[in-house]
């Protein structure tokens, strides 16, 4: 399925056997992983993703692999693909049984691309909230580790392909982020967005959406947002390194016609 | 590292290039697992672990596989062992990039041997608490899910060994478990034990303890716990499907020299 991969820097005979059976990303999912859009030859912001998943790893306790062999996996992946997804996935690697981490495991690294979606052009998007909530834990907010039943299970509930994206709530009630993007409010004329201090992630588009916008003179801000925030907002957009700034045009009762705020940022983007 | 194992049934040629590297168990941590004891030619409360394997299986939207299938697999690996652990994992199978399971996804099985533990006989274990919180998701409490980062970091916050297990609260700071075993406290000559209703593994062995402490006439209660009940209880003692009934002796500044209920369940359970 996947057009590319390489595992350690190496490609696979057979992908369908590749990973060692003690990988601790299978048993535990002990890592952390990264999705970046590949096009015109070029990643968009791999210096970011790679950033993110030195930081990822430190929160965790891996020994993260060299970034310059990252770059080189990645370089030799890009040359086969004009528009591509590019997924890095770095763990533990192998470890004996038992939750404690060894000192003496070495991280595997999977580098691997996969066809882009197809995405309408800048048409509004289709939203639902999910049942489903995000845990609390100080300890993994913010990252892009590899436990990700709750999106799992949440992405489940919907099959309707016109709904692109579902918005998730944390245990509390708190507004999160869509399933796989994190979500920004317009009020009165400035950028709000999840602070994901308990849970979520800090999303590459949505640090670059909060830089750009700072740029264009917009105010931001990062704060503990609600439903009724939602319902409140002028205008709602989600972000995601592969999807970029998608305005929301319907969520439940909920419409949105104009996104003036999103169309900048996209157009500052390039994306 | 491991004595065995065996990957859809098939024993694989090479263990560390075995595992399809588009497995949701690895990519997502989309799976279950269970850690079972395998004492003289035995698997015991193997008919209890397929269930719950069976049933998280369920709770994920996972196909499981044929018990009589595992059943089979475990039988070809066990003769090979007079005394090991035997770990089943389930995933979710191999799919396409992004969280939304797909139908079409057909689930794997790894089934493995692991040299079992040394235990010192009965005498009570040192504990400590950890600060790494457990999340609350009632979506995934209960079941022995792969999403198992929060005890990864919990165990990483020790080196001494002579701690046997470390006690974890969830974000509220309600007593939840050990990182790899339940916990129960003696008050009053009844036994209590958390109710895992936000988060926590109903573990295989706090199930036995539950349904043998009825049958000796012990009063058992699962309910919400707090540190507090800990420092109270009269006796303390962790469970689990590898280590069977364990007294606590230790944990911080506390200190328990009697272990009579522990002693007559462990008697009863000959575990």
């Amino acid at each position: 399925m996947t057009a590319a991969v390489l595992i350690d820097g190496i490609s696979p005979t057979d992908p369908l056997h590749a990973i060692a059976v003690e990988d601790r990303g299978l048993h535990y999912g002990d890592g952390v992983f990264e999705s970046a859009l590949l096009t015109r030859g070029r990643v968009r912001f791999l210096d970011q993703h790679l950033r993110r998943l030195a930081l990822g790893c430190e929160r965790l306790g891996i020994v993260p692999p060299d970034p310059a062999v990252l770059r080189s996996d990645v370089q030799q992946l890009s040359g086969s693909a004009e528009r591509a997804v590019l997924k890095i996935i770095v763990t533990r690697g192998i470890g004996p049984r038992g939750y404690r981490p060894s000192s003496r495991s070495k991280a595997t690294r999977v580098v691997a691309l996969y066809p882009a979606p197809q995405l309408p052009a800048t048409s509004g998007l289709v939203l639902r909230w999910c049942e489903t909530r995000v845990g609390r834990n100080v300890r993994l907010a913010g990252i892009k580790h590899l436990n990700r039943l709750e999106q799992v299970l949440a992405q489940a509930e919907w099959q309707d392909d016109t709904i692109a994206e579902g918005l998730m709530l944390d245990t509390e009630g708190e507004l999160v982020s869509g399933t796989a993007s994190n979500v920004f409010l317009v009020r009165s004329d400035a950028l709000v967005t999840p602070d994901v201090r308990f849970c979520g992630v800090r999303g590459i588009m949505r640090g670059e959406v909060l830089r750009v916008a700072k740029e264009l003179g917009i105010a931001v801000s990062e704060e503990p947002l609600w439903p009724h925030d939602v319902e409140a907002a002028s205008e709602v957009f989600i972000t995601s390194s592969v999807r970029g700034v998608r305005s929301v045009a319907e969520l439940g009762p909920l419409r949105w016609t104009d996104s003036p705020v999103a169309d900048r940022l996209r157009q500052a983007l390039d994306f």
